[in-house]
């Protein structure tokens, strides 16, 4: 394989101009703006004192995540899923994906009997947004957790390691990273990966949008994968 | 009545700072973030080459509005109306609200069969939402417009007049205009107000939160809301 | 503007014949059917010894309102919005409009942890539904403390003032009083106000349903209103 | 068994006192409020032009029926369905039993390709009100088939026979024609039954609420509802 | 009348072939697949130590069943009804006869402060899935009694009576039992009888498709209805 | 590490037992119930003769399926989910992946206008409800191709190869195939894996349930589960 220039003139390793901007609304404990290239999700982090029902008593706390597109960040405009009356299947298995991504990031005995609520909002989409979503909540998290250690609630982190996510994918028979909505729309393959910042797996989510996929080409995913989420993850923390 | 000091150091009379962003997101044919002071709303209008079944076959077009907060745009957390499965009565008013005042903008004739769609949704909240809401739909809609026209779609604009609108009340018996959160909590009546650019009422709507209000509240309300929506207007304009 | 002739012989300053009928119902702790004309609405008011949760523990009571439309009360038939699993826009925007006028009739401390719940169900439509069901309710909330009053369960009544409203518009360029559905079809203008027995404003709500209105307009019509709420309340008072 | 003396004085063959008022409300085709004793149903029949879409170009028309309770309509108030998003199992039960009964009297080859829509609304209920509605229903669609032969739509008559349904109980060994409220919360058994005018039946339930009944008791039933069915068919076809 | 020939073969009073299966499932308390010829519905009873909120306190248990269809039970697919959000009409009438038929069948008292889950579910339609989920559902409370019993959970069976239902018809003018899917398209009236082991009546709901029915008929029907029963009660204790 | 013992005395590269019974109701077009051990379930295939509307005139075919779970089918009961008005975002999360999976297996193009509508309703649940589902789908679809090749309303078919899917997981340590419930509660690792009989992957869905997991433990999860399916496939076809 020859490497194929990217739409937007990306080599195949290139992740799209990261931008994570700390306290973007003033309510939330923790509120980032994460943009990767034309893709901008807001991500906030609310901190409540309590937990759902079947952790009570337990003596640890919980985190959960919900994930909405606004109608117009998409090309064509979607109906709202409020007036709709229900959310669709594509957005609850998003929501569930950061909410355990992130759970994989918090030591929830450490957390004390409260609840982390992350939303992530997409404001434009350009691909990637359920990436997106998961690496700008884990800045939210951390900075909700600050205010908890500011005030006192807590003496000590509960975050046991940093989480990132990215996209990988074949096209035209070329493994490339962090695809954008046109890489995405004609991709063969469609893998997005968790990570931790120790190089370990979180979730590994492949499927194969067109012919069935190779272990090479799996493997060749993975690498490129990795590569992407351990700078993602540096820019996390360079913030 | 002495001059009361208000919370953020305005005059009686004074607008918050007012600041609208013009194509703020890429897809949508006209998106404005629309700032009044703390109180930040995202509108965009979407053009549709459709009207509602009701109107099929009429020679017109039609506008209409959607509203919407993000959980966290608040002090503490909303629930999720997408996940809650249904919009509250507060939002399907103030949605109607929006759509009405628009309507009052456009010469839905004029318009031809096509349908404009409007989505506020409030990425910051600090009182004054729906008329926040209004004042930067109308420069989404005329953005949405002027696509219209630069693809020749339509040669003459629908729009027959700028609308705005604000927020006016009594808080510790002083008419005070464009009430942030913290006076809107305490005001013992509330009017919102929408006008045209030639001082035209479109909409009034006024509630006693506390004891009735009298003629000569209203009269001195309705003169600050005026004089308010005139340079909102301007600024409408100045974009 | 010579003074036009309304469809159904009134003058512009007159309402439509008033008939509010006390007991209607067997149940209820009040129940009333007012009738303006030909549109008739049964108001009940029923006493529960709770209060929502957001009151729990508050030492006071609340006031809440629900209302509906029989399919067929209509010049066509609407669609049962319990069949349908929701109430329009239209029914929840006039259900928070007539609790919170009904709240400003009672004090809800002297009420007690006890909350009056009142339904407007309109038999037969013919305009003016909202206002009819806030005048009629009044009643019916009169008559519910009653019964409490007789039992020993109130010592005192915790209604401060009466309250009762009117709709008013500008029909072929003259302001009517109390619209009929054929009056409300056609009109410039809608204004529905609530007021006081006092005098005092409640709610004011406009709307240009086409040509904005002007403030010279605004004011013939609430002195107009004014006029009308004064004989309602007298009328409520009389039964 | 000795004839034990019923709570409101009757005898166990007697019906309540039937009163049946045509033309209740204006814009309905038919419009009846049907009153069995302190049990009070307002019933209407729309006329639609048009079916549902399984029987479109099938050459006949369809019936069908929807109940409702006012919420206060009973002794203590009841969730308003409309409110609560949801049709009860019980509501639901009733109408699909009502638009049966109501099928049997229609021709529906000779109504042509449009919809009798049938309301029954209780708006006080001291038991019986699924055989009220279909009582009333029944006049209610009688006046909406004689609108549409007046106004030369129907050149005959499409209703074939009368139906009207009453309940029959076993109280205290005895039974009970037309119970009441009371009468039916502490029956033995509980029969609603339709019948024609010409003692066919259309409808036969009957419910064992504490102990299983014979076949003597249901005979002794039938008989009992059979005779009361024949008196109310008498009344309806008096007014 | 001769006796025309059923399209199975059978006689008019015979039964299809019935086998009932027990311990179908692991999980269930009491888990039966009743097979009525080619209708064949899966029936659990699951035992729960609580009771709902009308009943708490009152020192009695409570039994309640709920009925489904397999989508592709039916000769067409049917649409699923959690995917459509909500259970039809006939889904909630039916579910609702099954727990008062099986109430019928328990002394609620002596099965103390714990809930019977009835859950009958259809694999298979060819007519008469209600009557046969009460005749298997009889056998799965038994079941799961035993298991109460067994565990010395209860000392005394709650059981008073075994139950049982079956559906009896006129096709073509003869009384025929155990109505299949082909027979029950064409019957002129339906009547489904629930009746106990000691044969009396819990449930008769019987609805004229066509033609209405005659009392000789009816007696017919409860004739042949009473024999099949007593069969299936039978059968039921036979396992 | 050396091998544990599982609690079913399996080796950890062993399936459970695996039955694929062939026409096992009478209706669907296919219909299979599949059984890995104590996990059963039932798979139907529907032939529809239209597609979605996205689809309409494009000259293709649709696949989509549908997933329940009867209320008891597992250890405890489970809300039925028609009854509480939702599928749950497992459900639909579920469903999504069996559609995926088996589109994966048919040429749309080559199957015409028409969809394929599939249903997997678990009877009883031990564990890996989900892989089962697509193996035992996989065979009802093979079978509902058959009959439209044995119409003649397919002259080829559209099956371009056969899918099957297992989990497979670390527990204590260790690589184990085709997990049961108990086994499923406690891994550290949960992997679903979908293959094609030519061993590419349709998709690979992993999960940290505790820790992190490794890229060693990632391929040897892939490899054991290539073996699984390859054998799964064998099955599939030997019927």
């Amino acid at each position: 394989m020859t490497e194929a220039t990217r739409p937007d003139g990306r080599t195949p390793t290139a992740l799209r101009t990261v931008r994570i901007q700390r306290k973007y609304t003033r309510h939330a404990e923790g509120s980032v703006l994460v943009q990767m290239g034309d893709t901008h999700v807001l991500c906030t982090c609310s901190v409540e004192d309590k937990v759902p029902s079947f952790l009570k008593g337990k003596a640890q706390g919980w985190l959960t995540a919900e994930y909405g597109m606004l109608p117009r960040s998409t090309h064509t405009r979607m109906d709202r899923e409020a007036a709709k009356g229900k959310q669709s299947g594509r957005t609850q298995e998003i929501q569930r994906l950061i909410g355990r991504a992130l759970r994989a990031a918090v030591n929830l005995e450490k957390l004390g009997e409260r609840t982390l609520k992350i939303d992530c909002d997409v404001i434009q989409a350009d691909g990637g947004t359920r990436c997106a979503s998961i690496t700008g909540a884990m800045v939210a998290v951390a900075d909700a957790v600050q205010t908890l250690l500011d005030s006192g609630a807590l003496t000590e982190s509960p975050i046991t390691q940093y989480v990132a996510a990215v996209s990988v994918g074949v096209v035209n028979g070329q493994v490339v990273l962090d695809l954008n909505y046109d890489e995405d729309s004609q991709c063969e393959t469609d893998l997005n990966v968790v990570m931790t910042e120790h190089g370990g797996f979180v979730e590994v989510q492949g499927t194969a949008e067109g012919a069935a996929f190779s272990r090479a080409e799996l493997n060749a995913m993975l690498d490129s994968a990795g590569a992407g989420i351990a700078e993602l993850i540096r820019q996390q923390k360079a913030q």
